[in-house]
């Protein structure tokens, strides 16, 4: 079967995207110049301006697909069951999107600062998708009387840094499984939001 | 009164630390200069190098007074009580402290990466006597039957991870007051780790 031969930018795009991915992680974005990122891809530094008008949109590209595509995970995960399921599966969902995609959930948080304002409001908005779905969840929830929760905002945030908290110290191959971790980190969410049965 | 006019180093020292943590915090430590941080004392850079060998120093004195101040903090507000209160008193001193050191709170996690490994070291180590007293009041609380939790490792990142949070969100004169907020994550953590009677 004949390959593909994919043009000079479908190539050397995604190359870009990783290598700037890696080198901003690894470094820092105000510490990368595009001449060091071309260098990691092995072209010129002019090639990179084909393929991007500079660094800061450079940097706006890989947290929006970041986001987009944590959206996406948790739209193709969505259990579509009880506000207890749905909040277990969108824990599952996050740690799992989260190990999976390390690098650029650490510059995600780490460059939001170095975002212009306006490509800082897209990202944020984004955030506002994302926390606003686990929020139904909980507002589902307590409604229902499932979980009992005085304030379903704070919940949201408390539940999303818990989470995020696992890619700070989880390695692969160490003391606990990735499925172990994911269960007792339910475990402390569906305690912590006060679901019936789980005290 | 007399006013006990300090030597140049005790004027200085501080300034200097203030600047640099406004800098690192504002900016990244990668994109500051120490003629930046001259700059904004108000001195000549060479000047800087009276007080400070270099900016990795500068770095890991501001990273590891944090770490200090952080473990004195937490001595002087130990209870001393049961399981039980000295996890609310940990969860309100953590938070507060946090609340009253967001520049420093904020460069010891952004910043971590640019230590050296010498210093790296240092600071994990401040860490870890940190969650050394956390895990010490979840064991006690385990022990005690006070508490419900299959891991206190796991459950100490959960609850520090979840407490740092809320310096990502929380504005003083916000929606809710900094006790209300307190309050209510002190209830998320104690129903977390299965503290009896709050579930």
């Amino acid at each position: 079967m004949a390959r593909k031969t994919g043009s000079h930018s479908e190539i050397t795009g995604p190359r870009i995207r990783a290598a700037a991915l890696q080198l901003f992680a690894r470094h820092g974005f105000a510490a990368v110049s595009m001449r060091q990122i071309a260098g990691e891809v092995g072209v010129q530094a002019g090639a990179l301006y084909l393929y991007t008008p500079d660094k800061q949109t450079l940097l706006f590209d890989l947290l929006e697909a970041h986001m987009v595509e944590l959206l996406d995970s948790w739209s193709k995960s969505e259990a579509g069951g009880d506000p207890v399921q749905n909040l277990e599966a969108f824990c599952r969902c996050h740690i799992q999107f989260n190990l999976s995609h390390s690098d650029s959930l650490f510059i995600s948080y780490m460059e939001l600062r170095n975002l212009d304002p306006d490509n800082f409001a897209k990202i944020e908005a984004y955030r506002k998708r994302y926390e606003d779905a686990l929020e139904a969840i909980l507002k589902a929830g307590t409604e229902a009387k499932l979980f009992s929760l005085p304030d379903t905002k704070l919940a949201t945030m408390a539940v999303i840094a818990m989470l995020n908290g696992v890619n700070t110290w989880f390695r692969e191959g160490g003391r606990l499984s990735q499925d172990r971790v994911e269960r007792i980190y339910w475990n402390m969410v569906r305690r912590a939001v006060g679901a019936k049965g789980f005290s």
